[in-house]
């Protein structure tokens, strides 16, 4: 069984709350009311709220980067990269929702060295999925657009995944992998 | 030559404002001094910030709305209609990308009435967007996806294409229509 520390417990508590309430309007007294604690012992755990906001927002940041990485270097087709990193958004949207609330909602509200950290793994994300699309033009298996449009195009779908998935959602997550694999690939016609 | 009324000098510049520094931040005071008048005049002309948030809003709204009417009822394929629905919205995109982030960030601060009337506005739109869809598939020009996939992967990059033309942007904006064109509709390969 997994048992997980009082801190991951903290940081889930806190996940939840600003995403029902927003960053701003949760105290460090209103996380340590949920858990049924006092608010002191809180800080026997972690050092302050934007703490507790970096530690989800980077977390969730990194599994995006870790798994561009590994995409990126793969030796496989351009396509099939893109594939997998359509696959990869749609994985961490299912299981990370309100991760990525606070990502999308809050990041500015980092502290400098993790805001910066955290813009740093976001332009790198970019940066390697133009290399993807730049190694498609190249092969001749992507058609020759703006790459920046169909980056747009592309991200700003998965990007904002997280909200639809929220309100329309529970779409079987195999039958959304595989339709918004062939819509952003092969298009509609 | 066009001569613009105090009122629309006043939603201009408050638009400008409220891009520039978020709705909430800017008071009716300030939307005076960047017009060099005292702020008890912009009453003669506007009840609150509120109301000029709305004449914002709506009046945008209605052009997305006015569009997609146009669009649905006219008497051509539903892969034309897609096609003329994205460059709509390309069009005000590049025209009102600053009233757009009004729209988009502070739409929430509607008063009620005006709130209702732009959710039915925004939810009119969506179920036009399914009716072409619907069109399509039924004709056999669309192919078979799950369609509020197919509405939401087109939807997203078009609700989001002013933030990233604001950034990025300044991509001509016929290349921006044949590209963006091509890659919803049939995708990249």
């Amino acid at each position: 069984m997994k048992t997980i520390s009082r801190k991951e417990e903290i940081i889930a508590t806190a996940t939840r709350l600003f995403y029902e309430k927003g960053y701003t309007a949760v105290s460090m007294r209103d996380i340590a009311t949920a858990m049924d604690i006092k608010a002191a012992s809180l800080y026997n755990h972690i050092k302050s709220k934007q703490e507790i906001l970096s530690e989800i927002i980077l977390k969730v940041a990194k599994e995006f980067t870790d798994g561009m990485v590994s995409v990126v270097t793969e030796n496989t087709s351009a396509i099939k990269k893109v594939e997998k990193v359509i696959e990869l958004h749609i994985d961490i949207t299912v299981n990370h929702s309100e991760a990525l609330a606070a990502l999308n909602n809050d990041w500015m509200h980092l502290e400098e060295e993790d805001l910066e950290a955290f813009v740093k793994m976001r332009e790198d994300y970019e940066e390697n999925f133009r290399i993807i699309i730049k190694q498609g033009m190249d092969a001749g298996e992507i058609k020759s657009y703006h790459p920046e449009v169909i980056l747009f195009s592309i991200l700003s779908t998965l990007r904002t995944l997280y909200l639809w998935y929220q309100k329309r959602g529970k779409v079987d997550v195999n039958i959304l992998k595989k339709d918004m694999v062939s819509v952003l690939i092969k298009g509609i016609v």
